[in-house]
């Protein structure tokens, strides 16, 4: 059996019993029953996944995969090509979007060459290529089934590296020029939806760009047929090295019992493809904002999951994870913190539990 | 002239220049334009506010108005009336859900009794009372108007103290049962809305008693008629001391050119009748959570705010402001720390500016 197999088979999914036993320390908090609203579903979902009512994060990570795509075309982009691969150095440098807000939330980051097409050699820069870039999906398949499978296995060794080394909370990020559309890709060809729905801007693109995107986006689905039942099948015909590696981190957060963040649009395609492997992954994930590509709306809406914030942000990298990881500490600061009804000499029956059950 | 007036008279709006310059800066970093979304209009705002293009925050505080309402009513509320004095004591002992959350983002608080049917005696609970309560709303007004001028007043004096001692980003608390029926009732005065859109639900509460409330805050309309062109007028006839003095604290941090953050429903009306009696106030505000009441879209909708996260809480206290502060501050890191184009040796050119005008 393969480690993704294995992976899979592994996944125990929530703790019940410990998040019951959460919901009914939360209650005994002394406010009106639910009025912490989902900070409190933070504590028992964090309950689910570790078997603890209280929790405390040690050390958190955003991973972030690199990769480049095939399908770049100047009719759909305004970044040149080269774009993947000096945002990928500046993550060393620490100068971008995530970076920063990473070190406001002190994050740390690893930042992973899963498919770029250059040769980095930098220590800081894991070297886990499993090829220089995929074939343009508008003219065949990005990848062939076994390197889609290595891209997935690489991301859960990653993740079950940073586990060994202490780290309990994870953010997903990426950078490859072209992979908002090679999520639009992914999307369709899992929900069976036109490309006309699932391609946004992107990081930025004018109308007539657009235009060719969702052409491009739409002919690699007609193209390639990919079977919406096998989310292998479709990561490897229409998706990406950095989105099947994020799938992986999604795998392998969820079979180490650790909790794991969605940032984007490209993040929460991963997650789709790890929720499509295996149900119980979602027992894991935390949706951090809403980004601003429409199409995401679908995969919250299969996952069940609800942003933690509206920013309106639309930047990739993993730069959602670290508000996030914030709100998720302070949700839990609060469980191990706030009086109860006792300490509080409030009587819990003043309050009606008026929640959505 | 008197400190409202003088107040309302000195209020500055903000720097144009300072808003303009910072968006250039903004869009100098190394990100797709207007990628960060709303954390890029964070810092625009706090430059207007400010103006300076960088900031950083030095001290938080959370103002927490504590006060009795005389609509207090067994058919409307399960929480006693006495519970205004028990929590508000709790806020001195560290253990509310507004103090933990505000310890974990590292924020002070001020307790203040503007109006509790209660003798504290306590030096950690200021006390600015202006009466033993107000009266009861469905038999007449609150307040006199001399009253609710001294509480607003108190307000923007406990600001003016504050800012003196450093603070320079405050949020907006509140303790008082009843206060939801009370706002309810501002917002209807204000905005000439039946109690029936108005009220909601509150810190939890039946169906029955919400017809009960919803008929009581009706009443309180009709009985006394409030001014709508008049916030003073309507805060009088069926406001509370709570919902005068935070007012008064919206007033008095824009005086002083600091932001102050808006929490929930109570917060967000204090807002509006801020905003009605000098429309500049708006330049100042952050909107931390988009409360559970119902009736805050109208208030949002009316400032032209959206708030940053939406975690269906409705505990008020404040409690939403110390994860607004995380976001703000995070924002302002990001201007400091996050490094611009010619950095990252990218073109700026590579990005197409799709924001919307």
């Amino acid at each position: 059996m393969g480690l993704l197999e294995e992976t899979l088979d592994s996944i125990r999914g929530k703790d019940e019993e410990a998040v019951k036993k959460a919901w009914s320390a939360i209650d005994n908090l002394t406010k009106p029953i639910g009025s912490l609203g989902k900070l409190e579903e933070i504590i028992a979902k964090m309950a689910g996944i570790t078997g603890k009512t209280h929790n405390k994060i040690n050390k958190k990570n955003i991973v972030i995969m690199c990769a480049d795509n095939g399908m770049w075309d100047e009719k759909l982009n305004n970044c040149p090509k080269e774009l993947t691969v000096t945002v990928t150095k500046n993550f060393v440098k620490g100068i971008t979007g995530v970076c920063v807000l990473g070190d406001f939330f002190k994050s740390d980051r690893t930042v992973v060459d899963i498919g770029v097409d250059y040769d980095f050699n930098d220590p800081e820069i894991l070297n886990r290529k499993v090829a220089y870039g995929t074939k343009d999906i508008t003219k065949g398949p990005a990848m062939t089934r076994e390197e889609c499978v290595k891209a997935v296995e690489t991301g859960i060794e990653v993740v079950d590296d940073l586990v060994k080394k202490g780290y309990d909370l994870f953010g997903t990020g990426e950078m490859g020029v072209c992979n908002t559309a090679t999520s639009a890709a992914v999307l369709s060809g899992l929900r069976k939806l036109p490309a006309d729905v699932t391609v946004g801007k992107g990081s930025g693109i004018t109308d007539s760009q657009l235009y060719y995107k969702k052409k491009a986006v739409q002919q690699a689905i007609d193209i390639n047929k990919p079977n919406s039942e096998d989310p292998i099948d479709v990561l490897s015909k229409v998706g990406g090295f950095d989105i099947a590696g994020i799938c992986g981190c999604f795998l392998g957060a969820a079979r180490n019992n650790v909790p794991i963040v969605i940032d984007g649009f490209i993040s929460a395609v991963a997650a789709l493809c790890a929720f499509r492997l295996n149900n119980k992954v979602v027992d894991y994930l935390f949706a951090s904002h809403l980004s601003a590509e429409p199409a995401i709306k679908y995969i919250m809406a299969e996952l069940g999951l609800t942003p933690m914030v509206n920013l309106n942000m639309r930047l990739g990298e993993g730069s959602g994870c670290p508000i996030a990881f914030g709100i998720i500490e302070a949700a839990l600061y609060v469980m191990d913190n706030m009086g109860t009804f006792s300490d509080a000499n409030i009587d819990s029956a003043n309050f009606v539990d008026i929640r959505e059950k």
